[in-house]
């Protein structure tokens, strides 16, 4: 057998599954962090965490991995020799600081307590006045790398989060030798080697690190303008070399074979963000498909020829997903979070009953409207202190009615980055919706495609980023010529196995008012009192 | 034994207390109304009613109140002859159509599936198209009733609600010999006689009927321009006498005396708006103390000795709470209705949960905000079309921030009315909680108290218009000299029986600022888009 291993290391859990080089899956598990999302106490300590604080321990990103590998290796019934390379997608910007050995910080006694030397989890919304700053900064510098991103740089990202430890936790800042993304962390943990050489993705470095090929990160006198202690962070706690998804970053060190039950020497590829691994995973091997990775949080991208800069568009990257291209990428901070928050707001065990009382209900919910800001606007407003609101309540809406609106609000989101892209000049000319959400919730995609005015496929397999993750190890592996290549061999759908979601024509001028009335909502929720 | 019954109509059940001349109560007995609000199916029928609508059995009003009040005479070991006089109060605007001899078009069997011959509850809300046109009519002619009623009329009023059923039901229309209050039909059953002399209450007329003792009721002019058929409305449909509450409107009939286990011929009191009953019944026999009666839907009434017209104050009616003062009457449409609706939509068993959670939040509910128009707005804006809202929402909050944001947002509407008053000449000096929500609910009269920045006192008894309504059973039975004498003698509070709540002097700035974002939220809920 010829496996690649592919690792999407999502927000509660990591996946490993196990896919031959025709793209048939022979492996899928699962593996919880035991230590899940941190965002009460950290472990022994009594006091309650700020609210917005997100954070993981690392340990669990070691373990779970090595139990959900072994699991998939056990379920092909493969040994170690049938893997052939190992892919890694991960959630971001997830993030943490490290001793010059890769020890992270927050496992040393010292700084156990501290909680801004744990790793910060990609939600963690502690850095809103870093962030603030950092964009002040750049806008007044006029700083080339803001158009990259729309023009503003997000509350979740890499150098907000840096400095919010320098800020609030001096010491912990002080002792950190590396930081670096996690997805990183655990690639070197895999391939080992000196923190000068540790490989950074290309990829989470270009999306959330204020990265690209041509300038580098942010200069010194940027930095330094922020905060003066800034001014040398990427020359003294950023090492490492920077290499592409899909190139290999090195091979499986003796202790970590052992500990996965792989062969020592496999090759790794560089990681890449979870939600980028869904666009090779969804079989998107072309330009102007939109890939709609629909899970906790939403990641909408697109590979596009022509190089625009979109206003409220987090990360124009090129070459940042797929070579050749360029690629674009936006979001939504809260799709099933906002779901799953939602379910229990109002008391219930599961979707059964909320999604066949939604579904039955006309568009606009009965009078009930939403805006979908639970954690944030990410595309186009990038602003993490934004939030949600429900309106047009009365006496007689039900749950349902509040989930509906919900999945409606959550389609205008969409369909507000659609028209941003194409009044923009970039071509969306098809859509694929991937991620855990559309195989679960056949609705959402629905109400998606009806609001949209377009047809939705659902790419079937149903874990799109682990595919993604594992065409990355065939190809760090050398098994195909090209990305290209390898997407068509490993990620084609078979004919007739990919739900196709019409819209529906009956509703176009319903929903049309609608989206109206939730931009309207949106205006004035984003406008400060 | 000397006893006053009081009759308390409410929207789910009738309450009979039964009350010595000092106040002391010597029982008091519910009886649920078997069909409870009619919201969703007439008895036997498929056909789901539309929205908004709420109806009642009128056959339930005389079952129920005969159970109670048997009840509370067992209660009370007291006979037929201890009972000396009976006064009543009911929800309001709660209205009917009934054949000549007073018997209800819903029960003729023709009429029966006719949804619009049947009794509607004071919250039905099926009558916004009438509503509008009256008061664009009334704007257009300048009718000088306007200015009685803040300058628009509600739509859970008398006018509104009959013009509905002209319009929509016109054979129901046709059939209808007389239209009346609910508390006025039921005294007319109590008292019998010709419809010519049916008791009218001044108050239920003044507040929901568009009448004034100078004016009398609009004219046939003004109904014309109205609609055609509705220009002899009052004269043809509208016979009867107008008696003020606490006056005789006639002696109890063999037939009801057998019924309910009462003397024939023991006086009953002309009817009364159960809000307004608690103005007596709370012991406010001066001016200017603002009554909350807090229930499912809140009253707040003040009697006052100026006479001034306070935009969207409902109702100002002379002698229409207790003579010699100018009554205002404002009110709030969802309270008690609204909590429960939040408990319910958020799967709580019942308040314990939420009003411990609640009570620990801080004022604000950690960003929570919230409008409380899940009925409609009575006061100010008197528009039953507008909704309810919960904004700042994040994926952190949980219920209780909901419960305490409307909590808090509740309050804010009492403010509102307050400021009005205020500003518009009218002194607030003390303010009186009554209704059943104080007593199992002193989270909300403190966050009241706190938003005001005044001291509430709850007034002991539970049932503060059932008292009331008993009081005005002792004044027609001629037991006191004057109203005032009445309720000095029968509701004022044993020293040391009236909870008091004083209003937090810590949280007054935020309370201020909270309520100017809660303003800020209507005006742009309450504009049209």
């Amino acid at each position: 057998m010829k496996l690649a291993l592919g690792l999407d290391f999502g927000t509660e859990s990591v996946r490993a599954v196990l896919v031959d080089l025709r793209g048939r899956e022979h492996a899928s598990a699962v593996a919880k962090y035991v230590h899940g999302q941190i965002t009460e106490t950290l472990r022994g300590a009594k006091k309650k965490l700020p609210q917005h604080y997100a954070l993981q321990h690392p340990g669990d990103w070691i373990e779970s991995a090595a139990k959900a590998t072994r699991a998939a290796l056990r379920q092909a019934e493969a040994g170690a020799e049938d893997v052939l390379g190992i892919g890694v997608g991960f959630t971001s910007c997830t993030m943490l600081p490290t001793k010059r050995d890769g020890t992270p910080l927050c496992l040393l006694k010292e700084f156990a307590a501290e909680p801004l030397a744990w790793p910060k989890l990609w939600k963690h919304h502690g850095a809103q006045a870093q962030t603030d700053r950092i964009n002040a900064v750049a806008r007044q510098r006029g700083e080339s790398f803001l158009a990259r991103y729309g023009g503003i740089i997000g509350l979740e990202w890499f150098f907000p989060k840096m400095l919010e430890t320098l800020e609030l936790a001096p010491r912990a800042y002080d002792a950190a030798e590396v930081w670096l993304e996690a997805g990183d962390w655990f690639v070197w943990q895999l391939v080992g080697g000196a923190a000068e050489t540790l490989p950074r993705s290309t990829c989470q470095a270009g999306y959330k690190g204020m990265w690209s090929a041509s300038d580098g990160y942010p200069s010194e006198d940027f930095l330094r303008a922020v905060h003066p202690k800034f001014a040398r962070v990427v020359k003294d706690k950023m090492p490492g070399r920077l290499i592409a998804p899909g190139v290999a970053a090195g091979g499986l060190t003796a202790a970590l074979s052992k500990k996965l039950g792989l062969r020592e020497g496999t090759p790794v590829s560089a990681a890449i963000i979870d939600a980028h691994a869904g666009v090779p995973g969804a079989g998107a091997a072309e330009p102007g498909t939109l890939v709609m990775v629909l899970g906790t949080s939403s990641c909408h991208m697109l590979n596009s020829e022509v190089e625009r800069s979109v206003p409220g568009v987090a990360g124009v990257v090129k070459d940042g997903i797929l070579p050749g291209f360029f690629g674009y990428e936006t979001g939504q901070a809260a799709v099933g979070d906002a779901f799953d928050w939602l379910r229990k707001l109002t008391g219930q065990r599961d979707f059964t009953a909320l999604a066949g009382e939604a579904a039955a209900l006309p568009p606009g919910a009965e009078g009930v409207r939403c805006v979908d800001w639970f954690n944030g606007c990410r595309t186009p407003l990038m602003d993490g202190s934004l939030h949600g609101a429900f309106t047009g309540l009365a006496l007689h809406h039900r749950p349902a009615h509040l989930y509906r609106a919900l999945l409606e609000a959550s389609a205008f989101g969409v369909r507000w980055i659609v028209e941003l892209l194409r009044d923009g000049g970039v071509p969306v000319t098809k859509f694929v919706a991937t991620g855990g959400l559309p195989h679960h919730n056949p609705l959402v995609v629905q109400v998606y495609a009806d609001v949209l005015g377009e047809t939705i496929t659902v790419h079937p397999s149903k874990q799109g980023s682990a595919l993604g993750a594992a065409i990355l190890g065939a190809l760090a592996a050398g098994a195909f010529g090209s990305p290209r290549d390898a997407i068509r061999a490993m990620a084609t759908p078979e004919r007739g196995t990919a739900p196709v979601f019409k819209p529906s024509r009956a509703h176009r001028t319903t929903y049309t008012a609608l989206y109206r009335e939730y931009r309207r909502l949106g205006e004035f929720f984003a406008t400060p009192s």
